[in-house]
């Protein structure tokens, strides 16, 4: 081990392998977790040592290899598809694997699927005789789903569905696994019935014979070609001329069409609107806080390594650490991993109530769900790209070659902000929920728990006397409410004004949707800064981590007024002197928390292969790393016909020419 | 062209022709810029159609394919390497293209190398008898040049320098166009001579063979491998380990090795320092300036053309460019593309003017020059970086494509933050200028004319009194003004505080960093809202332009207060209840630019095949060319094997099995 970085590890302030049980949930978890990662990682199939030199047709292939071995080593490890090694399974592979659209192909028959089409259509899916996808986007329509324009229209005499695609836009585009591997897919389509249009509804399509993987009569299918990321992936455009599919295969829990072409609704469909909520919480951890959490490893031991330029006159150069710039570009994106770590499992807990009472058939708590889940997709995903950003911009050049590692979490990050609901239409969800909670509250009706707040607002100021004040979470909490309060109530007012003014409610409601967003913004910062100071409390037994994570808490929480002075600012409650307590206090903690920056991120265990990347290895040794990697590129392993065909006739010519 | 694009042009408040005119400096130089685009263009060989699609190995061919075509290509023009041409054809190319490096090498040596040496390289190098690259930066060493490790020891008795990389960290590691290309390079090594160490000097030194380009004795170089763009550079690493070159080697301009080895040092090297700061202005319009033009252009056009969602019931889905949030996006984005092109401007003056007083031996100018063109630099490609990414996150997943164009847009400009000198480095250097001509200025001495506003700065509050005052320039400028000023000042007393409190000269500047490059931001800042209301008022003479550019310079003004409010509000110079009025008037501002929005970015004039997007095309046809495209790439052009190999079997055995 580099020297420089076993020096920062023996110096910790906690226990790194209690931090990192504490991460996981016990010590039994992280024991469990390392089993899995170790039979993953011990496997050659699963080596992702040449991703960075692959082209995309080589990582797709590598990919559904991948993937067809898990079913191999799954079955020979005794890991079940829902037992409790399932989610390390996703973490070990880094996602870097196929079919992961055949699980949600599997996942909509289920819930929007009928008894029977559950038994006919699950069974020979999770055996893998066919391969599922799921179409919903199309060329010209995304988050707005109604909008969508594949037709489904039933023919009475045949008992069929007609499907068609009636323009490009309405290609089906962007559903994974559908361009090269699948041979089935769920198509949402405009249902018509006699003429008259039913709205979106779910068929399932067999689009690739299962004997020979040709593409079916009517289906015009494949690749979308290269992306910034998800090489592995074959997401696939899809075009249905006058496809037949028999009446059965229309989803039909929750309506139905009958022979005649009468059309039935039955049931709520609530629950599946809980389903899509939960899917924006489910992918928090594994696709924005792990990502987050790797980016600080590689930038925080690379910096510990990096020497550049000198502190002192006459010493030897500096650990880039040292830099206060350094640290503050570093230190807040390592808070922030730990605070939307904390939020996670606050989300999980709400989620798992609300699921308890939904099976009790009380729905009251879905419209909450639905914005917690919708504002903090959007917001620890925003986070969490800038996050991983800040960190490769901060490691020079070397963050820049593939080979750090840091590009691949980059451009495979900030998808997470586009899918599963674009963020800004997330956020204007999530604020249209707390506008309409403010109105309830300020009324004195009753409102979900996590606005309560929105009623108990007073108009003051700041109590903080002196810097160290604000390491008290209180008078932080406070600060983030207050000004959460603030932007929601204002904006509430500017709409309500511009009504009364006579302007159109659909207008005035643009006109206020920058506020609206950032409103929203605000309301899920509070509630990540307050989980984080009350997880912070319940560590009493835990002394050395519960004062390491209160130094991470107030990081987090002084770093957001600092780079958001303007909101609290604003009317006064922090005044500018006050702004200047929060800065000096937020600066000294940066020097507090760089001491145990590296165990900090050496608890979020992750091993060398699942970084992949010559600067965040444990060891430290990162230019000999760089260079033995760089000898392996495909570039230094031919000599480029560039040199017989350009080169050489260009500096001989010449020559010849003289 | 698609009816939504061409609504938006006929509705155009000026003359688009006019206003490219007045970018392009004059009808002329539009007309010549054209006509060095349309012949480049025309020559197939420097199309770039198939650029998505290519590995590393492929995209270097095209690179020295294109670069030696060129050579033909000029020659049959007429066009010479200084012809008023040359700054039209980087353009034309956009950049991709091999021997970027060759011209830094003869570069290098007509700054650093005596007559003789000039005499001696530059005609070979010009004809192309060599291949020269330009090799400082090593493993373990970027910006911080006295750090270098690579040796170079004095020989008296061969009269030679025998070069050396002692270590791993000292390889030389990132150059471009040494991993493959090039036969020559200049190494920046420390000279000893009689073991004593001179610090860092220029060596030539060849490394291939000009005959069959086999690596010379001592030289270990090849490629770098991956990097998130460059794909089509090659750049290397470099060991040296006893390569001997000829005393001659050394250029010795400014100081050389006798053969004795008595070491002479000669006339001034500021000259040498100003080439530094003009390359640093001379990238800002190339590399970050026209990277977010194109990504503006590309991401209006497509959100004049995309339409999701309604924003009045009943009615058509409206185009997402009519969407307070989409415009909160991009038009302050097109603003500041127009106040960077218009500070470009501004600096090329500066530097004109500067340049002039050097040659005359007066080189009084030096300082400011250099913390104009660090500040400048680290600014213009933070924020033009910054405006990339949400041009690209703006258009949703189809953003997300390579084929979109804005991929390789961002992954391009953001090592612009990188090189020629790190971005917070260039602000420090930049904030102890500032610091220092405070002090100055502060004691009545005099100061360059940038920072002359240090002196005349008096505390007061804000004018304003409706948000129709915010369009006044002069009020803002001032607040812009207002805010430099306290952010440098407090940021000085800070350090003299510390200082004063007994804290080391080193650390005291090391604790306030944070704050220092903020205030060099600030100031920056500043400059830029002067200089566009400036150029403002010079328009008088075109009434149609003069307005909108109005609009634009006040959007980009208020949308920094708006985004910065922080340090607005911190002492109280803009109220709360003027904050509110900033806001309004920022949000009318979208509204009205967004009018002339997609002639603002027609009048960039990039041609279909510079902007290489399936989105930004000029007649809006997006899905369409989206499915062309997409039916072109390699994932399309072949069966996988991986069906063959692992989903058959997994498809067939499973349903065999049953």
């Amino acid at each position: 081990v580099n020297p420089d970085l076993a020096n920062e590890r023996q110096t910790a302030s906690f226990s790194v392998e209690k931090l990192t049980a504490l991460l996981d949930g016990g010590a039994e978890q992280t024991r469990l977790r390392r089993a899995v990662v170790e039979a993953i990682e011990r496997d050659p199939v699963f080596s992702r040592e040449n991703q960075y030199f692959q082209s995309q047709n080589e990582r797709y292939e590598a990919a559904v290899r991948k993937a067809v071995h898990l079913q191999k080593k799954m079955h020979e490890m005794g890991w079940s598809q829902d037992g409790p090694e399932s989610k390390y399974i996703y973490r070990a592979v880094a996602g870097d694997i196929a079919f992961l659209l055949h699980r949600i192909f599997m996942r909509s028959i289920s819930v929007l699927g009928s008894d029977e089409q559950i038994a006919k259509w699950i069974p020979p899916a999770s055996q893998y005789r066919l391969i599922g996808s799921y179409a919903q986007t199309e060329l010209g329509h995304g988050t707005y789903l109604q909008g969508l324009e594949t037709t489904a229209v039933f023919d009475v005499t045949t008992q069929e569905f007609i499907l068609n695609t009636p323009k490009v836009s309405a290609m089906k585009w962007w559903p994974g696994d559908m361009g090269r591997s699948a041979t089935h897919t769920v198509v949402f389509a405009q249902l018509y019935i006699h003429g008259k249009c039913y709205g979106i509804h779910p068929f399932i399509v067999q689009i690739r014979s299962l004997q020979d993987h040709s593409l079916c009569p009517g289906i015009i299918a494949g690749d979308i070609g290269p992306k910034m990321n998800f090489e592995h992936i074959d997401n696939g455009y899809l075009m249905l001329q006058n496809v037949r599919v028999p009446r059965e295969n229309m989803l039909n829990k929750f309506c139905e069409v009958q022979p005649d072409g009468t059309y039935v609704r039955r049931g709520s469909q609530k629950i599946n609107y809980f389903t899509m909520t939960s899917v924006r919480i489910s992918l928090i951890s594994g696709e924005a806080v792990t990502p987050l959490m790797k980016a600080c490893t590689i930038a925080i031991r690379y910096s510990a390594v990096r020497r550049q330029s000198k502190l002192k006159p006459g010493e030897q150069e500096a650990k880039i650490l040292d830099y206060q710039t350094q640290q503050e570009k570093l230190l807040p994106q390592l808070a922030a991993a730990y605070a939307f770590h904390f939020i996670d499992d606050y989300l999980q807990e709400v989620f798992d109530r609300g699921y308890g009472e939904i099976q009790r058939k009380n729905f009251d708590t879905l419209p909450e769900l639905h914005a917690l889940s919708s504002g903090f997709k959007a917001t620890v995903t925003q986070y969490c790209t800038s996050g991983v950003e800040i960190c490769l911009r901060a490691c020079g050049g070397h963050g820049y070659s593939l080979l750090s590692g840091l590009p691949s979490l980059y451009t495979k990050i900030i998808a997470s902000c586009i899918y599963e609901g674009e963020n800004t239409i997330l956020l204007l969800q999530t604020a249209r929920f707390l506008v309409k909670s403010f109105m309830a509250a300020s009324t004195g009706q009753s409102v979900p728990p996590s606005v309560t707040y929105l009623a108990a607002a007073k108009p003051r100021k700041c109590p903080a006397k002196n810097k160290l004040d604000f390491l008290s979470p209180d008078i932080y909490t406070e600060a983030y409410q207050h000004m959460a309060v603030r932007l929601i109530s204002s904006t509430a007012a500017k709409l309500q004004d511009l009504i009364q003014s006579g302007v159109k409610k659909h207008d005035a409601w643009n006109r206020c949707t920058v506020q609206l967003a950032q409103a929203a913004k605000a309301h899920c910062h509070y509630i990540t800064v307050k989980n984080f100071a009350e997880t912070v409390e319940k560590l009493e037994s835990k002394a050395g981590i519960q004062k390491i994570m209160k130094h991470l808490c107030d990081l987090f929480a002084l770093h957001g007024i600092f780079s958001n002075a303007g909101v609290f600012l604003h009317d006064g409650y922090i005044s500018g002197a006050q702004m200047d307590m929060v800065t000096a206090s937020y600066l000294d903690l940066l020097a507090i928390v760089r001491k145990d920056a590296v165990p900090l991120v050496d608890a979020f265990d992750f091993t060398d292969k699942s970084l992949n990347s010559a600067l965040g290895c444990y060891d430290g040794q990162v230019y000999q790393r760089l260079y033995e990697w760089a000898r392996k590129s495909p570039t230094n392993k031919q000599i480029s016909p560039a040199y017989e065909k350009y080169l050489k006739p260009l500096l001989h010519n010449t020559l010849s020419k003289l």
